[in-house]
């Protein structure tokens, strides 16, 4: 059994030993090196997966050719094209690994199978799509409504530990400004 | 009981008359003008609504102080914005009637309610999440990778009949482009 996993499902639902035990047998771990792509443009999704250690990204290509991030994602997130993945139908983004990372790979048939079984967990994956659902929407409001300075912020807010791990033109193509442009804005921030 | 609502319901997920008549019973139905916000800036989302009639628009404001359009929504869609309503935090977005429309209410304590009572409800409300999450990001997919003409033909793809009821220059804000240029790329595609 999975402690991370089962901590993570059980603050969602609750559930018996037993049940925790059959749901975990439907999850495969499988470690993989960063650089690896879990999913490109064009490819059905066949996975949602639980993050046990690591880091991924999740980005668009853009019409001059440029990645544009849409998320990161690391321990204890979920990661998947969750469109694609329901819809069986391709996908328009990217899934790349930036850290050698380990995974808890579910997929279409064994999600299936745990929710046939366990209705109640129904709830932990509404909530997940639903916490998708609030990233995608801070973005939106981030490209539309917020300064850098401020699409900045937000960056840091919600995702407190991670600028220490990801690379600096990561963390602006995320902001959809050029590196020296946030060079520019950590200068004055950490000259207030 | 309200055979619009009964049949978006049961495709989501069996239920019995029984069940159907006690969730019934929690929905509001209310009779909008056109213009009426449901929801703006700053204020908790405290509702779901079912559209049995009329039409919406969901907005940000940019920084220069435009509207800029994230969603339309009609007959048989869902409004609400679903993080300030389950998080109980202040919204970002306005919710706005563009014709005069009749709605399902569903309040926090009535939805909490009929999932008490009929939890395989949660399947439905992951869909209708879900419905959300492909719609915001079919929405950044198409401000970040498509032209202003491909950004047009996916709007007549996911809205098939809405164009005749939207005003024109709605369409240009939800496009992120000026009613001229929309006007031009309406002439061009008439003449193909």
């Amino acid at each position: 059994m999975n402690k991370e996993l089962n901590q993570y499902i059980t603050t969602c639902v609750p559930l018996t030993d037993e049940q925790l035990i059959f749901l975990n047998g439907y999850f495969q771990k499988k470690i993989f090196k960063k650089k690896t792509f879990l999913l490109q443009q064009g490819e059905v999704c066949k996975f949602e997966a639980f993050i046990l250690k690591g880091l991924v990204k999740t980005y668009f290509i853009d019409h001059n050719g440029f990645e544009v991030i849409l998320t990161f994602a690391c321990e204890n997130w979920w990661v998947s094209d969750i469109i694609s993945f329901h819809e069986q139908k391709p996908s328009k983004m990217y899934i790349e690994l930036i850290e050698d990372s380990e995974l808890l790979i579910l997929t279409p048939i064994a999600k299936a199978a745990i929710l046939n079984e366990i209705p109640s967990l129904e709830r932990m994956f509404r909530l997940m799509v639903q916490r998708h659902l609030a990233s995608y929407q801070d973005r939106l409001f981030g490209n539309i409504a917020l300064s850098a300075e401020e699409r900045y912020e937000l960056f840091l807010h919600k995702y407190p530990n991670l600028p220490q791990r990801i690379p600096q033109h990561l963390i602006a193509s995320y902001l959809g400004i050029s590196a020296e442009f946030l060079s520019r804005i950590r200068k004055r921030k950490s000259k207030k």
